[in-house]
């Protein structure tokens, strides 16, 4: 192992996460930490903590020159920036070059071009991936836009490039509401995210969330980890996943996976990273929507099937080792689901941070939770809201149900308000066990 | 499930292992207390709870009456007796069939056949299982001793029949110390059990505690989930479990593992139990030493590598289920530890109960931890020592290995005494980490 020492540029479970995985390997912590996460856990479990800021994130783990400096001082030999903040940024990319210490994640290209929702597309196009194929709005004409979208026939889909997780978007059902949108959401970009870049797309109907894990090396050297299913979401946050998604066909899942492995080679990725699809289940056809160029929050259900430590191997692909496995190798056990709890009030969805009187975690067969709370911690409110992530593993979907239920149903968690009732309403419900819904399944039963 | 209803016989880590699966299983718990147990996890944790009597074990969880009572107060149709107590009492289990109530592990003549370690070797000879053949003393001439002795070749153990734990045993490596040691053997055995009868032997110089976990249901079908390694002994308590065992050969792993099945199907067992072996490594032989006819407290390690729940097929063999799977289905995967965390001087071993002042469980990938403490639990002086099973995953040993000391690191107990660092002294070991052991690792270690 070339590193000695990972500065770890995040914080909550995913930086403690990032630091068992290190241990693990051998290589010493350093932890980075805001002034209101002193008596963050991550702090405790690293071997080395910096304070790099106030709490507002923008000054402290968004800080790249603080970063760079706790990286400096303490004389780290990679970065790790887990999820969020930093994770996607080239620019840091290029400064950690630049200063002499390992980016952990994929080469800067990458970062760039997967980055960009158009070139990524156009990328995964060239690459014989499916795509839902956009009609360009800007600088066109009016009866020219309107033709594309008859052909392409309704309901369509009207976006703004710069916008993500929902916001920027707009269904259209009556071709005679497309124009305002058309108006509207140009000056709600301009003002929002500062490009007023429209795109038009085909809206499928009864969509899944798919996603395909993906691990390379800086050898050329491509797989992929299975798929999984992140259908349940709300506004476009993910609230449940699991692996095997439960409504692909063996045969449509191996497409599926040989198409994400198809797109990382062409890009010449180089690290761990997910290549999401939406999934027609009317039509059994699925479209590239976008590569996410890090790990994700939802990697653990794909760990506990493959067996294989994503974050260990992130790790040896930015240090230069090759993948110690070929595709072949690679054997998928069983089932796996994750719940996402977050501090927030069950009904309004409002962020509920706050002192943690009492904290319980589950535990026994088939449970894994990753978490960075305990009794007595203050959950601070300038950060996300997810508190743990409660994994369980079993032999097939309805074992892990059941487990879920068992899981949940153990936790405690007093002081504050969690999401732990609206995970035990999914894991119940009826069209949910049965398979029998879409990315909209919170919006129909939360109504 | 005929089950709607189980009572669990039991306390600490096992009650909790046995509540979770019945929650998985739609079953509804009933748990058992003794009046020092009133504040711990598994009442907690149980649908119902009694009390069924004073601390003194004798008077609670030993208490055969009490517990039966208890059972039909609360309507229960089984009852679980996880291990150690009553779960190997025959009595016991013959009771439960008299009140209607179904005991949970296998038919009465198995608990009493196998439970007597002269007939369980018998049958295993008569089962083609190889044993530790045994020289006769009493009432035979010298001569003839000396000529079998010479036979079976030296060293070789003299051994008290009434002896056991260590009592009772002397080596001999020099045929001419034989008659004397004899002599002697038979005053102290006299004086010390009331019973002179000696027999002799053959001494397994190099050896590995090796046992195989066998599954079967009352329909005549019996299947193997592979081999646990528990040479890590101090005064013959299991420290630390693992499976498989790196020192067996792929045939030889297949040679055990169908000699516990075909002494399983010889008693015409019918439940999960576990058939321990003596490993000659030098010899790569082995030999039958006794089956324990319950639930092991090491089972967690083989249900991480084969995905099986055994307490549920424990329960479902119990109510009459088949074997829902045949041998060639059972997949092994990778590698798993257990370490069992006492609370105990690390220097004297003198249990130490007292008042947990807090407790940081470990979490994260690949680890399972089965427990029973909390942040203000007082731990009882008059049961168990053991407060929790560290239990690790991973996709080959050295991976364990690593897994379990950042584990045991994360683990935090304060306020008594715990074996921790005897752990991580075990699993830093040179010794330990290259198989370079046997039975007597600590004998040697900790003199």
């Amino acid at each position: 192992m070339k590193f000695k020492k990972v500065l770890i540029a995040n914080r909550g479970e995913i930086a403690i996460r990032i630091a068992r995985t290190c241990k693990e390997l051998g290589i010493s912590t350093v932890a980075v930490h805001s002034s209101a996460d002193e008596n963050s856990l991550h702090v405790k479990l690293a071997d080395e903590s910096v304070c790099i800021g106030p709490a507002k994130p923008t000054l402290s783990y968004l800080n790249i020159p603080s970063i760079l400096s706790a990286a400096e001082i303490t004389g780290a030999d990679a970065i790790h920036p887990g999820f969020g903040f930093l994770s996607e940024n080239k620019e840091f990319a290029q400064m950690c070059a630049k200063w002499g210490v390992e980016f952990i994640g994929p080469n800067v290209e990458c970062i760039e071009k997967m980055g960009d929702k158009i070139i990524s597309k156009e990328i995964a196009e060239a690459a014989g991936v499916p795509i839902l194929k956009p009609i360009a709005v800007n600088g066109r004409e009016d009866k020219d836009i309107l033709a594309d979208v008859e052909e392409m026939g309704l309901p369509v889909l009207v976006k703004a490039s710069a916008g993500g997780g929902g916001r920027g978007m707009k269904k259209i059902e009556d071709i005679s509401d497309l124009l305002v949108t058309i108006t509207r959401l140009k000056t709600e970009a301009k003002a929002g995210f500062g490009d007023d870049t429209l795109f038009i797309e085909k809206f499928v109907t009864n969509p899944r969330h798919v996603e395909v894990q993906i691990m390379a090396d800086r050898h050329g050297n491509v797989l992929h980890l299975g798929e999984r299913d992140c259908t349940v979401q709300r506004r476009f946050q993910k609230v449940v996943e699991e692996s095997p998604c439960p409504v692909l066909s063996e045969e449509k899942r191996a497409e599926i996976c040989e198409s994400a492995v198809a797109l990382a080679k062409h890009v010449n990725y180089d690290s761990v990273g997910t290549v999401e699809y939406l999934y027609d289940q009317d039509e059994d056809k699925f479209y590239f929507m976008e590569m996410n160029t890090r790990i994700q929050v939802e990697h653990p259900v794909t760990e506990q099937r493959t067996g294989v430590d994503l974050i260990a191997q992130q790790i040896l692909s930015a240090s230069g080792e090759k993948l110690p496995m070929k595709q072949e190798e690679i054997k998928f056990v069983g089932h796996s689901i994750e719940c996402r709890l977050n501090a927030e009030d069950p009904e309004t969805f409002a962020p509920s941070p706050g002192h943690i009187l009492h904290y319980h975690r589950p535990a026994g067969i088939g449970v894994r939770v990753d978490d960075f709370i305990y009794s007595g911690y203050t959950v601070s409110p300038f950060y996300d809201s997810m508190l743990a992530k409660i994994i369980v593993s079993g032999v097939n979907r309805d074992e892990c149900l059941r487990r879920m239920e068992r899981a949940l149903e153990e936790t405690v968690i007093e002081g504050i308000k969690t999401n732990k009732t609206l995970h035990l309403m999914i894991i119940r419900d009826e069209d949910f066990r049965g398979n029998n819904y879409a990315t909209d399944f919170l919006v129909k039963k939360l109504k």
